[in-house]
């Protein structure tokens, strides 16, 4: 068991005086006020350490990151933090990445649907006997215990009182640190070779597949294909056939005199508050046929449009090199069939690239194919959805296409609109999954919890039979309530949106103590759900909050043919960010993402997976040592506070849960 | 004498039923309010009509453009107005740019400075008995009498009072103009075949040809003269000549190894209300030599490499087609001979592109040339600026180069730190420029008129020969005195930036009513002088105040390859701009660009030189017509207020002025 680091061991060389400096104003300021009572510090001290044990258990139970700092803190031992892609899906120099060969034997595992989620067995023998193989299966009652654990803590008044003064010392701490800083980390950085903003790697972290493109873009491809292939058949209607021709004429419409204003899928200032809106402007030209032929992975064509249109942006992303995207994919769960359909496409239209790692979205409209009658209750959505991969690492011989295709697979989204209030309260006490039979949609924390037993299981399925894991990155944050962010906060790897966590200081100051990722898009948020100028981002980062930034919808948002490039421009003009903060960003996104532990090394350093100035290769991510030895102490700073506070309370008596 | 237009008339077809509408309420709400009382409106609507005269005085005199609907109020007969390039400089397809062939005679004119403004003589004979020719030389005494008037003016309480609440009502009633026919707007617009925000053109109408490449693509130019052509002679040091691998060696640097950040040409959080730090900017690694090689005109290797990278930025526009840029080049007035050497650049070069109309920037740096003993009164730095123009307009085939060259210069340009102050009061009584012998810099405003002066009569001279005419596009109102914005509203065609219109209503209203264009670059302003979120740009717009986007310094202030498109991002996503206002702001800026009227007839429509829907063609410009009868109803209306109120005053006996 490593000791936890101390302050001054962690500075770098290059930034001793100066740091020195700003720590003794530092541990001044930090002396628990006299506005909160020792009591009461103690109190918040160990409800936050409970809090981050829970965060841990899920985090290790799943193959999600939980960093290695805060773990000796602790005093945990992590034998597999920031190892989730340790299996490199990325296809070596010059080989085949749709190669079927070199595929697994299958097993004779079998499998079962309990309480919507899937359970594994040596044989049918074992599956008789109701005897699942050992591997962790989470339960929906321990997970509301928990769950209600931290709720109970983001309303308790000694703790919010704790982490908002918290929240505000470290803002005014990085002010500090920026007046004393700002020039050393500077020089710094312009004495890094070759290595500055522009390439630097950036990932982004948080873009849907059917809205990579750009609105320029898509109103191009539309009219490359009405030229030269206005006699293909591309969709069926009503049982009759349509030539792209018929399908315009149909439509009234002449693909030459199209613009991006009658195309009409880029978010307005109508799509305020307005997620249902924004819903429909996927349809290009109000004309939901055009969607269906232009991007979507099932149609009369395969899906050949979209995967064009795919490979594409792909293809500048690969031309600008130190670009990459984590396109989301659709899987809904109509049907058992759909990861076969979409794996097929993958392999059919070779959509893979070296810049772009899948994500699987699921949206939640269980409502909807329950309405429809698609389905009769909510596990057999679920089952729907991950029924099929537990085959595929099973059998993954009876699976080929599926099983190359999870290769590139790196995570999964859950994904709405967060704002629709649900009626029901997610307790212990709620029905099992096959008991969903209502036809109100479940609560956002009854999706995250299905969603994430699932990928739990199966990723110690596909560990042990030496597979990729899969990161779970929910929608989170981004509307509604807050209770979202506190199931976030157990089951997630990493979140996208994040923005709710203004609300909340106690949630806020968790997601700092444990360093979860959240990849925020402020343009898309100005668009929806709150304005640019109100975006905490800048504040998060300030703070010491693992943001990265991402662009969620191009076609809707962005005027620019590069809309990541956009989103880090809007970002640094309007919050006046300096080079060390936009390269931090750049640094976090790599980090978030999927890419494997070899990729990582390579775009950010061979030691990235040590916290501070260590594990920070300067010539490769161009943020300063300074600003990573000032985020270690920092963190290393609150950690210990709260360890301080809970050893207190042993010494004199008490003990710790 | 046309009558005043009235607001039926104008409306487009399109747009009658909303507007008509929208005309109850405007009418309603537009008399006069009982905080006004009736004398003080006349009062302040005479004071408005008078400053309206004195611009149309000095906007004819100059070939400076006046709107016509504006001089129809004043019920002024005008023949020039939006003709003041009628004279095509644009080469017809095929045509060598660089001809100089079929150029005018020699004339035996001669020429004589007095008081800092050059006089024509008919021949020697007329100088020596002091008769110059009929052109109309303006006076200091005049020009500040004039100026001292509207500058009593805009302090003026009633006129103040009444301008305040008249810029209000503009903004409320755009906001409910905005209300009610937004969406009519877009159906106009989606109804456009083949145009969209896209491929309307822009004028880029403020740009630094210094600046006018990214960060990027400078370092990129450097890295690639280094790497080919290393032992070249570039530059002269203390007697010794050095070459490219010499100069870097001495700078203790390759190439290779530069980045951006070591690069440091970019306006950072130091730069904000620091203009000397900016200033240094223009110093690639801060080291004035880079400068002198690489973004000067007249230096060792005859400014190619300056040449080459404003080509490449000229190529990347005409790639684009719908992006033009009016950057500006300097000529500071320290020697005669700067023209003949700037134009032998612009020929030897082959400088000219379509996409780009030339303007010359005179910085206002006087008092720097005095104490290096360059120059020994004012009045030699005007004749060093002016008195090469009159000579190559009177003897072309004695200065063919600058001949071909003016053919390519659209306008002047006045530049400099406005927020230094000055000691010295422009009055009548100010010294002439012989006089002006002082140490000290002379004021803003002296240097206005004299750079107005003799443009003026340099148009006079030109226009008689058939020649092209310049207009006077100074930097105003950027920072500094209000008086700023006082001399350019007599003496400027538009101007550039205009931020402290905020400031003044009286000078905000006189702006709007003259339809004076401006300039604004809200993303330079950030990094200098102004908040992004407080730029009053988007208010402006919406009040119908005719502003441009435009990006200052690309080098210094943006992010990605294409600087415009990033400043009309972030001006649409901040402000959520519907297209119809970006579109709008695009035709603005072909309007109040150089361009010449051949060009814009093809660039806006064959009729845009007719104020209001009939004058737009919206299958050019996408600006809808709603949006055009909006805006002329509404200037309109505010003319109408004022005349109606001199009649009433004329009608009860006083006599008008």
């Amino acid at each position: 068991l490593a000791p936890p680091p101390t302050i001054t061991k962690l500075q770098s060389n290059a930034s001793k005086t100066k740091c020195l400096h700003i720590c003794t104003v530092f541990i001044l300021g930090s002396l628990s006020s006299p506005q909160i009572t020792v009591e009461d510090y103690e109190q918040a001290a160990k409800t936050l350490m409970k809090a981050l044990f829970i965060r841990e258990k899920y985090s290790r139970l799943a193959y999600h990151r939980f960093p290695r700092t805060v773990a000796q803190f602790l005093r945990i031992y992590v034998s597999h933090t920031g190892l989730p892609t340790d299996v490199c899906p990325c296809p070596r120099e010059g080989e085949d990445p749709y190669n079927i060969e070199n595929i697994p034997d299958n097993l004779s595992y079998e499998l079962q649907t309990k309480d919507g989620i899937v359970y594994v067995y040596e044989n049918a023998e074992a599956l008789s006997q109701n005897r699942p193989r050992s591997l962790p299966y989470p339960d929906l009652e321990t997970f509301a215990i928990d769950l209600s654990h931290v709720l109970a803590m983001i309303i308790d008044g000694p703790t919010k009182t704790y982490c908002h003064r918290r929240l505000n010392f470290l803002g005014s701490k990085f002010y500090l640190h920026e007046m004393l800083n700002e020039m050393a980390e500077l020089k710094e950085l312009k004495g890094v070779p070759h290595r500055d903003f522009y390439n630097v790697r950036k990932v982004d972290t948080h873009i849907h597949a059917a809205a990579c493109m750009s609105q320029k873009h898509l109103l191009n491809f539309i009219q490359t294909t009405y030229k030269t292939e206005a006699d293909r058949v591309v969709l069926e209607k009503g049982g009759r056939k349509l030539t792209l021709r018929e399908v315009f004429e149909h439509l009234n419409m002449d693909p030459y005199d199209l613009t991006v204003d009658s195309l009409d899928v880029h978010a307005g200032r109508q799509t305020f508050h307005r997620f249902d809106k924004f819903n429909s402007k996927y349809n290009p030209v109000g004309a939901s046929e055009l969607r269906e032929i232009y991007l979507k992975t099932d149609n009369l064509i395969d899906g050949e449009y979209f995967a064009r249109i795919i490979k594409e942006v792909s293809h500048d992303l690969e031309e600008s090199k130190y670009q990459h995207a984590e396109p989301r994919l659709s899987i809904y769960g109509r049907s058992a069939d759909e990861w076969d359909s979409l794996s097929k496409w993958f392999i059919q239209h070779k959509v893979h690239s070296t810049n772009m790692q899948w994500i699987i979205q699921v949206p939640r409209i269980y409502d909807i194919f329950k309405s429809k009658k698609l389905i009769t209750n909510f596990a057999k959505m679920l089952e729907n959805i991950f029924l099929p991969l537990f085959e595929a690492t099973v059998n993954p011989q009876k699976h080929k296409e599926l099983h190359v295709f999870l290769k590139y697979v790196t995570g999964f989204d859950s994904v709405d609109d967060e704002s629709k209030h649900s009626d029901h309260m997610f307790s212990y006490k709620s029905p099992k999954p096959e008991q969903w039979t209502a036809d109100e949609n479940p609560p956002y924390s009854y999706y995250l919890f299905h969603m994430y037993a699932n990928i739990m299981v199966l990723n110690n399925l596909r560990k042990e039979r030496g597979l990729s894991t899969f990161q779970f990155r929910p929608h989170c944050g981004e509307a509604g309530s807050i209770t979202h962010l506190v199931s976030a906060f157990l089951t997630a790897d990493n979140i996208s949106h994040g923005l709710n966590l203004k609300k909340s200081p106690v949630l806020q100051y968790l997601y700092y103590l444990a360093q979860v990722p959240i990849a925020m898009s402020p343009l898309s948020n100005n668009s929806l759900f709150l304005e640019y100028s109100k975006n905490p981002l800048r504040e998060f980062l300030h703070k010491g909050l693992c943001v990265s930034l991402s662009t969620d919808d191009p076609m809707q948002f962005h005027y620019t043919k590069e809309a990541l490039m956009e989103e880090y421009a809007i970002a640094a003009q309007l919050w006046k960010l300096s080079t060390c903060d936009v390269c931090e960003i750049a640094r976090n996104s790599v980090l978030q993402s999927g890419l494997s532990h070899q990729e990582k090394k390579h775009f950010i350093g061979a030691n990235y997976l040590k916290d501070g100035p260590e594990g920070n290769d300067i010539r490769r991510t161009n943020v300063a040592q300074i600003r990573m030895a000032y985020r270690q102490e920092t963190l290393c700073n609150e950690l210990s506070f709260l360890v301080d506070a809970v050893k207190t309370e042993a010494a004199i008596g008490t003990q710790p849960e």
